[in-house]
């Protein structure tokens, strides 16, 4: 924490602020400078509110200086942490792709669908059982049923399954039916959601909300470690700008970002993070290229047909093109990424 | 729905979505035009989604006309709802304050604030028991402890109790204890919450998300309201943008933007709106000018030494003048505001 | 400035560090704490980029500290400064209104306007005759001849025409025919433009750009008064954000922001802060409640005839009942304005 | 142009509207529904004010359809255009890559740099002679001593100079001294700048402002093109966004969106667009695997002494790096590209 007086504070003023400092225990570093003061303040255990200083007199800012999270650091764990979903990775060396509908229709769609994904070499197979939507008239996802095709799925392709729960009971069903917990954004800082998460023995997918903070991201990845669950998988899918030819505005600044501070793996999902098809697939080649440990990506046979998100989809034909795309980018950058 | 076709689109083009609305049971409306042919489509039950016809070749864009929001309406409904809260209430006649420390901390502090907000004439009291923390480390509230305080201080006090559900489980608590169930910023979208809280005899405060839109806070209230709970009332606490002197960004067109299409009650958080002290009271005063049913603002006994948010919470002697502003400037705008 | 090292940074990093600020002929502070060591800089005359440290072995951040102005500052002058145009004035005991259509678009038009601004007794008289229009197909303003029936308003009515120079050349004309130059959001930091109105002998409205944070638009202030012209007055117009229901979004806490940093009078657009007619008058009521030292709102006899931004013009009769209504409130608020 | 009425909008109130739309001698379209009326307007030869509409009896919403420009579309010329300068181009089939330092600070700082960028056969050269800078404290630049430097380079590596204009005087002498005209993120609505420029017969490099909508920077190509010059090649540098991890967001959507309605090549400015030298590279890669036509990229011999920018400036070594790597993978993504 670092403590700025204002240039005309006065001796007493700033005497005040020291005591303060010292009767919390910590450690003042007075700074006398030409125009003004500065006090930093070490010995602090975690982390300090800088508005606690904010309305003392004299006082012009308080600037938060450690951050508050511990368990996502690089200082903790130095190397990429390689989440493992059974026999398959996210952050190994192999490029991990999540492919599937948004939503789960019927076992016809789901089968026909898991078939290409199968057969593209990809390794995880995406699908909502029940999804968040908007509007409480919206179709809001098979739920049960879904899970269980799903699990068909699993059987019949040996495609890891990817699928959200929105709630805590929705964490038990993935539990009984799927591979890895996806956390949608809307509920990133779901605080109860994120512990029972974190109390999973299955693998964690965090989504970016809307409009989080880098930190505020790390902190929900924090909440679900701090429950004993290590295994996180971050996911950038776009945010909430003023920009109105995308849905969302994808963020691709956030992976290096994310990488320079934490060890855990981070993917990027371009459907989300556009919402329209033309822009899924220069997307994805650009998340890939920034460095992303991944893709998930949204594919229907029958886009036009689809009851939600239908106009993000890929089609079969656009999904493997896609694939091979991000593959042969994949394999340029590779030595970038390994460093 | 409008379908605006590309300047170079072909007959066939055009007929093939027209033919698509046809198959969907809609009715088309062409219009041809100097440069480009755009098609209405009437008859659709509930809202479709755009996309869905912009990977239609031909297509150049397809905008949404009909808002996907039904309950919440002036045409379903064209006078204001006033929210009853026991004999007190908010969207009447009298300007509505709910005001409290962010967290119960302990029952001295509880009832030295309690007391005040008492003795200003003021209904509603809040206060929270379960904290939405963006940090696992940071303090989560004392839990069925704060709420049991609160019960003593509405006991006490007269006042009506406000607190917040942070899951399902959460709000089974509130209703146990408290007057009103508060819905934070973070769980805008979290659906089962709403469901929940649409099933409670409670009526719920809905806050705005960091990053809803008008439409995304309309349809939270509106999955409260179709399952059974008409008593909503909407509360704007600032938007996340780029500017950096406030926590958030109040953004104040919100209340007559709500007003122009909903008959809910809608109040202002000028506390979590600003994040400043100094900031509270000029915020809350435009607050109520502009037209807000009401104010939720935080007040502590002994802010530097609040366990959340101290720097945003007004003295008591801060929130006395508060209430003597505000209320000489809803009496000089009550015309307007009835009107 | 204040450089945080990171958790692991060598001994040897942090002197190399030390070194690098002693060689700039600054002053170093070590701070040593728990996990890592920070350092205060001091002794620097002018602010430092951070940004050039960051990228020093062993950083892992640099604070800036100092802000980087002196003449718009509290510091340099405690009192708020009062622009007087002739015998009228921005920041002084009376709330300032400066009203008028968008743009100049006849004589008949202006005197039909001005005709009702001056029977409201308000002193300011505003109308673009150089128009900033988004495409290069719109109505771009009359000219010289707007300037010219600007100048007879002046003459018939006695109202201060407030005007906007686009150009290096446009303030040469507002100087021939004007009484104070309006600089428009588009060109809050057209650093050329600054210059120039920093040397004309008439006060500058400087209205905060789009996207323009706090400090940019107190440096673009500072621009002008670096030429010798103190005479400004801060205008916010609204900022663009994510929210679709309003054209802008209207930033109101950047009125209590620019107050505790500045001695600057600053006033509210609430036309072009909303885009729409129907909330014109709610938010110019919040920007007086707020403590604005004024408003500037478009008016015209004829909305739904305006060349330019018809929509959100007020009627003659609209405009009559706002300055009623924000005149109450301001004598409400005098004494917390004052204070 | 639709015009959505509200859903009790009378008979009288449908006729009102469809009287002014043909007196303003357009054609109306009246398409009732089961809940409400929508009326789509034909036949008006440029874009209609929306907002024209809205303040009319019965009218719930006016949407705009015809997009307000001609000459940037694929519209007018649907195949891309290659901007020539002198032997070079822009939107060919090379990757086009501008580089050097923010600004031109000495000879010798600009030959270093110069002769790294002529070595690794790119054909660009940048540096700023004017620098727009948000303190007026701040280095300025050299100015035409600056300009002289650049043309010295032109001379001894063949390299094409690419420099800022701040304003109209700038312009003659970027005509004088340089190759290309660059307009900065600031004044990409400095309308007088912009028409300037489209009298050039130099072609110019406009970049995106910092909260420009896609309409708002094509609109500004637009003015450029509607003086005659036709040699717009435009530049996403990042949005401004609540991201604090970047200085800026860079929106690498804006790539394929431009492509899907412009034939003006686009270019992409990962230094500016993050602001952080260790992003540089990750976003350089991301930005031609979007599609990009080519990068803009700062270097410096010593970017820890820059006298602007130096931390995102990358090092003479990165910057060889980087070459090498956006070669790669544009050469991978090439038929993408083309296609």
């Amino acid at each position: 924490m670092l403590i700025v007086m204002k240039a005309d504070a006065t001796e007493r003023e700033i005497d005040d602020v020291l005591s303060v400092i010292n009767e919390l225990g910590f450690r003042a570093h007075a700074m006398p400078g030409a125009n003004r003061t500065a006090i930093g303040i070490t010995g602090n255990p975690g982390s300090i509110d800088p508005t606690r200083f904010e309305n003392l007199p004299g006082v012009a800012e308080a600037i938060r200086v450690t951050k508050p999270y511990k368990l996502i650091t690089l200082d903790l764990r130095p190397e990429k942490t390689v989440v493992r979903v059974g026999d398959a990775a996210i952050g190994g060396e192999e490029l991990a792709i999540i492919a599937g509908p948004c939503a789960i229709e019927s076992r016809a769609q789901a089968f026909a669908i898991a078939e290409t994904v199968r057969r593209s070499g990809v390794r995880f197979f995406r699908g909502g059982a029940y999804k968040p939507r908007t509007s409480p008239y919206a179709f809001q996802g098979l739920g049960e049923e879904g899970l269980k095709i799903l699990a068909d799925v699993r059987e019949a392709y040996g495609l890891k399954i990817v699928t959200e729960a929105l709630d805590e009971a929705g964490v038990d069903m993935v539990e009984r039916y799927g591979d890895m917990i996806q956390l949608g954004a809307r509920n990133m800082q779901n605080f109860s959601l994120l512990k029972r998460a974190g109390r999973s023995h299955l693998p964690v997918l965090l989504k970016r909300g809307l409009s989080a903070t880098l930190d505020e991201w790390l902190l929900a990845a924090e909440y679900v470690m701090a429950e004993g669950n290590y295994n996180v998988v971050l996911c950038e899918r776009g945010i909430r700008t003023f920009a109105q030819h995308t849905r969302n505005t994808l963020d691709l600044a956030a992976i290096p970002a994310v990488r320079r501070i934490s060890h855990l793996p981070v993917i990027v999902d371009p459907s989300h993070g556009t919402g329209k098809n033309y822009m899924v697939t220069p997307l994805a080649r650009a998340g890939v290229a920034v460095g992303a440990d991944g893709l998930i990506v949204e594919v229907h046979d029958q886009p036009e047909r689809a009851l939600s998100d239908g106009a993000q989809a890929l089609t079969l034909d656009q999904y493997e093109a896609l694939v091979n795309e991000v593959r042969a980018i994949y394999e340029v950058i590779a030595p970038a990424h390994v460093g």
